[in-house]
């Protein structure tokens, strides 16, 4: 019970202790178990799980669905499954921001039964355990975006996408953290803590979707609900080295979700998948679009998701080694030459990708993020007397420095405009399939450190879709005189400090255990293609056997 | 030559004598000819014009494209046919703001010899006149949105529709008149004076597409391309008894107009036909679509034009007789009615559509059009020294009162978004086709009386596609006692001053001659149904002979 004027801590640490009670006692790790600072092991390690539960949980969404479908498998064992792994996951990175192990299994049960009457399932996510972006909205829950003062808002209903997937036979497991006012790439709020890198604690698990990202890294969902305005599905799938895809906007429901800036127009998030493998990527856009949601969200697009879509057999592939404004780190660049070498091997025409737009795109995605020069950032920080985390201060600090007028506004959207034709004039120049990147300039940031977010807010500032794939880990050779940066000086103060904080001899240590992911980019709408190349991408690398695939539970597999 | 310092009135007075220059001498109609309101049989009974010539503009685009394809008609003759025709229009009703006889006949003459060279046409469009609004920007012709201060700007390139009709074979012979600012459903400003209604020129055209409306009645184009961003390509073709279709936002090319707002993202206009047939609004969408130029222009939906889309045999029809604003004026009644009859003998299924969300989704709309306060509306007709014209100054008193902020900007999209959200669920529950309503409160306003557009502008803000079929003119039995309001007593004060146009006896005389349409709307990106059931529409009346079509040089064909 809290007091009659509670403090922002009293808040945090009631919210704390609410999500910590409903984890079983016979859930719980020791403290000697979370002493290492990888932890991405430890639901195999901790003597917790049996060897069904584990083999349950590394079970793709899709390969879980057959299962229940074929009777191999009841709802109710696989959400149990994934409710222990999660509790442990949380354990160890504090990913959780709702435990609902106990609503999970009763639902399971209802589509446990419903199966047996009906001898056939509810829908395509039939018992399957999903777990959700904590601002978006699941009826009888805190919708919150880590503010303190929404931190008991119960959602009245559903958002979209939870009320499709449900009546597709979703199961709600837990909600996952997101950083306060989700204007982050990094996961902290004096409401919810700071989550971590399940690879490496001292590393974060990035933002603004976090908890996802530590929670499928560790196995504890299947499949993961993400928003992404700047990054936010991407960085952390990246951070991670999960799956991660952002769809183009409004294909994808995306009504219901709490957050700031509501009704803002000039740059629209979409929600997007954080999975394990390709295949559930694609799962979560059919299942998506599966009941038609334009009908009831009109800012959607009709436009029904296409199976059978193809690529061209010898590709023709952008890559973009440096946007111009940071150098990414040694690792990233390794794994695009590998890339590369494996693309041009299999006879694929890889050039190289002009970014001389990308710093403009990016200066007005920042604009845009901030029209009103921060003041409802200010004012819900206000309303809830809390301070502004480290990262978030920076972020106001740095980037919300004027109100905008309306006039000044309808200028941006024009800037903004000009920027995407010139863009689409380069992409028909080149004729390309699509654009190799880097996800971020930096593999997993440590705490506070994720200052910069081009590789992925200029994608959504030109509405393309976009996946993250992990396709390696932090080597020991990954330094700078093994992987040059493009320009031998620094680009600006940013670059320059970006670059510090990959010194040779400390860059792989400091970094240890950390993924390293490539992004894959196309034509807005092309949504299916992405995913298509994506696939071949993975496949490709596999056949050369050319990456080192991330230490994770469920091994990618060929789709 | 102009002063150093010319007045609005030398500026306007150099504008009107470059367009009446360039009409040859033998092209003059005489003062006496045009005496009588009605001039829409001008062409026919002025003596200028050749039996043949009258013939060839009374074909249809899709006829003329079908017999210069099969070399019956020259692109040359055709266009020379147009032009004279268009010089005898402009005349009668001032519906020009740019003549290109010259350029269109060298154009035409080019076309014949690639014609003559290839033996096949240059594209789907071949040798066909089409008249440009003049706002939408055609290379070296100035695009003034109708005002003196930007009276002599030329345009430095087409606008994508102009440049993908232009690659498709079309020729561009005239631009013609919108209003001052764009901002009214009458087409009036000082840089180009009035354009009135060639069925009776005591009344408007309509706008802001006035000009086109004006034009295609007396036949002077095949093909128009309008505008419409809250009844400008409806109203003017419902004045003048066109056709005209306002597709889904972002569907067919927009960008390359000049105007107001330039960047403005809360209500988005498009770019649509008006035309003397259905079949030319879908020629006109399948060349729109037909070069993919979402490819050129990155706010467009990838989304090809789909002829072969069919609708349900028994379709279930809305119909709207009152919006709850502005009580219908009775020649519109009686057309629902007959149109309501004629569904019904033919077993369609004709509702009542409640209208109880359209006052709020009209007050948004207006909010929408002047976040500004009008500034920039004031601003450009200080830059030209120019006085508001009487139905601007009345639009920007009335709705341009106070300036938003950013957050206000916000807002008024929410409240917009959970509008169309209901209207949605409305459509959904009842699970229509289409709806059936009027075009405006009334048949073509006496000048400077078209003071509402809650008709077409509800269908901007739902972004619905909508088309305006001609289905009669006034008759002196269309009274009140007739066809009596829904409600006996005024709305409001606005319902209560249309009312007023209609007196019982003088209703019918004021408006006589004007034509009477019906709009017909569906969902979002449903453009094809809309159109396929207008043609249903048409074809249904055409049958059971319910309406006397209006006086027009085309007579609608079944499609």
């Amino acid at each position: 019970m809290l007091a009659p004027h509670p403090t922002w801590q009293d808040i945090a640490a009631e919210k704390k202790q609410t999500i910590d009670d409903k984890i079983p006692p016979e859930w719980r790790v020791t403290k000697e178990q979370l002493e290492n600072k990888k932890v991405v092991d430890l639901p195999r390690t901790c003597g917790l799980m049996t060897d069904r539960e584990l083999s349950i949980t590394e079970l793709s969404a899709v390969e879980i669905l057959a299962a229940i479908q074929t009777q191999k498998l009841t709802a109710v064992e696989t959400t149990a499954a994934f409710c222990k792994r999660a509790a442990i996951a949380h354990q160890a990175t504090n990913c959780l921001s709702e435990i609902l192990f106990k609503e999970a299994l009763q639902q399971a049960a209802k589509l446990d039964e419903y199966m047996l009457v009906h001898g056939k399932p509810m829908g395509i996510l039939h018992g399957l355990p999903i777990s959700v972006k904590e601002h978006i909205k699941l009826k009888d829950t805190p919708a919150t975006s880590a503010l303190i003062a929404w931190a008991n808002d119960a959602s009245d209903e559903d958002a979209l996408i939870v009320k499709t997937f449900r009546e597709q036979g979703a199961v709600f497991h837990v909600k996952t953290t997101n950083p306060q006012t989700l204007m982050a790439l990094e996961t902290v709020s004096n409401l919810f803590g700071r989550t971590t890198n399940p690879h490496n604690t001292n590393l974060t698990c990035g933002g603004s979707t976090g908890g996802e990202g530590a929670l499928l890294a560790m196995g504890g969902s299947p499949l993961g609900i993400g928003t992404d305005i700047g990054g936010s599905i991407r960085v952390p799938s990246a951070f991670c080295g999960v799956y991660g895809f952002k769809p183009t906007i409004s294909r994808l429901p995306h009504s219901g979700l709490s957050g700031l800036s509501d009704g803002m127009q000039n740059l629209v998030g979409v929600v997007g998948p954080l999975a394990r493998c390709i295949e559930d990527l694609e799962l979560f856009c059919v299942a998506g679009l599966n009941q038609e949601p334009w009908k009831y969200e009109p800012s959607l697009i009709e436009m029904p998701w296409r199976p059978n879509t193809t690529t061209p057999q010898k590709l023709k592939i952008g890559v973009i080694w440096c946007d111009g404004v940071v150098q990414p780190h040694p690792p990233i660049l390794r794994a695009l030459k590998h890339l590369v070498s494996a693309l041009e091997d299999d006879g694929h025409n890889v050039i190289d990708w002009d970014t001389s737009l990308h710093k403009e795109i990016y200066d007005i995605t920042n604009e845009i993020y901030f029209l009103d020069g921060g003041a409802e950032y200010h004012q819900r920080l206000e309303e809830g007397k809390e301070p502004a985390v480290s990262i978030v201060k920076w972020l106001l600090d740095e980037k919300a420095v004027r109100s905008y007028t309306v006039e000044d506004t309808w200028n941006v959207n024009s800037r903004l405009d000009r920027l995407r034709t010139l863009y689409a004039h380069q992409w028909n120049t080149y004729d390309i399939d699509a654009i190799i990147c880097p996800a971020n300039a930096s593999v997993a940031s440590a705490h506070d450190e994720s200052r910069y977010w081009g590789y992925t807010c200029v994608f959504n500032a030109l509405d393309f879709p976009a996946a993250i794939i992990p396709v390696g880990t932090v080597e020991k050779t990954d330094t700078w005189s093994q992987f040059p940066p493009m320009s031998a000086s620094s680009l600006n103060p940013k670059d320059e400090w970006y670059r510090s904080l990959y010194d040779d001899g400390k860059g792989p240590l400091r970094y240890e255990g950390a993924p390293v992911s490539i992004q894959i980019t196309g034509r807005r709408f092309h949504d299916e293609e992405v995913l298509r190349i994506t696939s071949r991408i993975q496949n490709l690398l596999l056949k050369k056997a050319a990456i080192g695939l991330v230490d994770q539970p469920i091994k990618s597999r060929q789709t």
